[in-house]
């Protein structure tokens, strides 16, 4: 299935775009039941078109694996378009598509969630589907093997082939110690093509249920108008026994570790930095000053680190601060930049660095605290624009240990974020001297035909 | 238990010693009988003095653990001394000792295993009790806590206040990517806090049972004598299933990665590079092959690391090459090294390449080759001489893959090296631009004190 090799990337660009962070106060106006399976439903009214998107969010992803058999959530994925006794293999999205509507899916480390925007007549059919292959799925045997293949060739084409992947796979590994996180999603290329059928049958059975579900309907509909319908259909699913989502937990570390990959394929020197912190789940206040912080740092033209290092002192072509909030466990903080014609990777990564010892040591304005959650909020108001945004905001928050209030009060409790906030944050995370649970991890790409001179002694040769 | 601190540092120096490398060719004469219960019983008949070590090893370990859970192989091994219903806590050892004899206990990564000393006429009473506690154990629940607590200090003396340990482990870490050996054996601070009762229950009744046993007793004693009062005391103990012991394998990965440690407690800039190699187990040939290339590099005070860079070069106060073979899945081999007075790490660490690169370029010659063949027979027939040695070495084989044929005979096959060969290995495994599935990892140990013109740019500040 071509439109699924998309499936990650297209994930990823919309929760870039979507961010549990970026939503405004109370203005989804989501309501949500559940079913006495189990089944959470969240209704997310858009009266605008009549139109839906449909969405059914596992609490299972990547994280959840058993060991050895990396990349089964993602795989288990592409195998829920295999069919059922009632569908044929592929026949699911074939129908989406006669429909006039559009299907897709997507895996993360703590999620697999399948959607279909489509006019809201169709709306019963879409929940019959789902409702046949959260249980009944019957791939055939042949399905299994053919898929594998799928799979691999798309770890092939976009990890194997590519250097910055694979780098980025192993700096993750290298900052989750012991932790599923350090695991890409799409699974190591050798286990993948040890996948027995038994193995793929376990995991349909441990983790696809009612009662592990989110279904989310963002569109013209209400919850009153929907719950009938969800009741006869999800309604008559029978729940499993869940087990807990228990994750390890990333032990300490002391000592500086850099990895540095020299490539062909690499034209331009970069570095980044990956520093460990907390998610929205771990430390919601923490996690709000994060999200202040990205924005003063790094968010646009006039903010600190565009402005100073690009604009004023032109010493790099991009430098920025990304914090990604939403997930059950840790969250990720990235530094990165690539440096202008002439300026050594590690003088960027020092200025770039004494801009984050500034914020530690001398705080935010006032006014960059204000602009900057002007700005989250003013992103918020467009994400809810859309079908489909309002409903990837809620499936990512609640499998990730948030819940509908925390998304409908972001509005306000970003508005909380002080200056002093920011600086604490700042100062609890990101400095070198003191960092939480571990240290960063320093990544540097560069040219195969770098000079020597700029390359490190460890890497030289 | 005071000895039981002494448990894993006891077991590396023992099998450093002896290593199963380091065995002479049929000069052991083991015999071997296996139970009814599938239980294996290793004889090695050794009449100097009325004297027997008798071990029981299980093929578990540290590798073998739950995600979450790490150290419980090591923390089981103390909770065997906490008695049955026949043995009050600690009364195992106390009788050991009121007979004259001694006993411990140590984990590895792939086994956990037990032993006595003793004299010969008290070896009944000793299976007696061994068969009590493999399938018996009692331990009061008090005796779960305090335990925990014994453990949790022996981490903190020794791992967490000693920061060339923990730096150790990090490097671990990063080398074995997806595989149990990057755990320490003695498990992660927060994870050994959380052990319920439950998973103590469950590792025990998993993985401790006759079949999964092997149980070597060398000394004053011939397995005709053995058989009976083994059938009778081991044979009467039930079998369980086991499952297979079926490890993730370590993923590519491309690039360089340093890890650099400035500390208080480092007085001595040091380095050591740890590359990932085949284990006996996984490739019998180049492990022969890797066993020579150290002794080759770094056997003595007339070898190549010595000889060249700390006698007659003066730019180390050491250099060394170290190959451990024994292991269930992969091995390591690690190069390490303290620069002279006035050398920087980064000169003696090309210094050291040099010297690798020079075997893979111009190999090795026939003299350097029959000489290390030499000292490692040597060196087997005094392994040969104790008791303890040879039983240790059976063991550490026969729960790692290998089998009695293969110890018995590698004295055989160790001097079927060739220089060709020892070139061939280390250019498969020690090979900058072409490394065995993964880069090595680089760590540099720093004073902090060190001018900062020779700290590494990355962790400069």
């Amino acid at each position: 299935m071509r439109k699924i090799y998309q499936a990650i990337t297209l994930s990823l660009f919309i929760i870039c775009l979507f961010p549990p962070s970026l939503t405004n106060a109370k203005t989804f106006n989501a309501e949500s039941f559940t079913l006495d399976n189990g089944l959470q439903v969240v209704v997310i009214p858009n009266h605008r078109a009549p139109v839906i998107t449909h969405m059914v969010w596992y609490k299972v992803g990547a994280a959840d694996e058993k060991q050895g058999l990396s990349g089964m959530a993602h795989y288990f994925e592409h195998l829920m378009f295999k069919g059922t006794d009632k569908l044929a293999p592929g026949e699911f999205s074939r129908i989406v598509k006669n429909l006039g509507g559009n299907d897709n899916a997507f895996t993360g480390q703590d999620y697999t969630a399948y959607f279909q925007s489509i006019s809201v007549q169709h709306l019963e059919k879409l929940m019959r589907m789902e409702a046949d292959r959260m249980v009944n799925l019957k791939p055939p045997k042949e399905g299994f093997m053919s898929e594998k293949k799928v799979v691999l060739e798309e770890r092939r084409q976009r990890t194997e082939n590519d250097p910055r992947g694979l780098f980025s796979e192993q700096m993750q590994s290298a900052l989750y110690v012991n932790h599923p996180y350090g695991t890409p999603v799409i699974g190591w290329l050798n286990e993948i093509k040890n996948y027995e059928w038994e193995d793929v049958k376990e995991f349909y059975d441990t983790w696809y249920a009612p009662n592990n579900a989110i279904v989310i309907i963002s569109g013209d509909v209400t919850a009153e108008q929907i719950k009938p319908m969800a009741e006869s259909i999800y309604g008559v699913v029978k729940p499993k026994t869940i087990m807990a989502r228990k994750r390890p937990e990333v032990p300490p570390a002391i000592g500086d570790t850099t990895m540095t990959l020299k490539h062909p394929q690499i034209h331009q020197p970069a570095f980044q930095k990956i520093y460990l912190v907390p998610s929205s789940a771990q430390n919601k206040q923490d996690s709000l000053a994060l999200q202040v912080l990205q924005e003063v740092m790094s968010g646009g033209a006039t903010t600190r680190l565009y402005k100073n290092l690009v604009v004023d002192q032109k010493k790099a072509v991009s430098a920025s601060l990304s914090y990604r909030s939403g997930a059950l466990d840790y969250a990720s903080l990235w530094v990165s930049g690539t440096p202008a014609q002439g300026i050594k990777l590690e003088e960027l990564e020092n200025l770039i660095e004494a801009e984050i010892i500034n914020v530690i040591e001398n705080g935010v304005t006032e006014n960059e605290v204000k602009d900057a959650i002007q700005r989250l909020e003013d992103q918020a108001v467009f994400a809810r624009d859309s079908l489909s945004g309002p409903a990837m905001i809620f499936g990512q928050a609640l499998t990730t240990g948030s819940t509908i209030d925390a998304v409908e009060n972001w509005s306000e409790d970003i508005a909380t974020v002080t200056p002093a906030k920011v600086q604490d944050a700042a100062k609890k995370y990101l400095s070198k001297s003191e960092p939480w649970i571990r240290v960063p991890i320093t990544g540097y790409l560069r040219p195969i035909d770098k000079p020597a001179i700029e390359a490190k002694a460890g890497a030289a040769q």
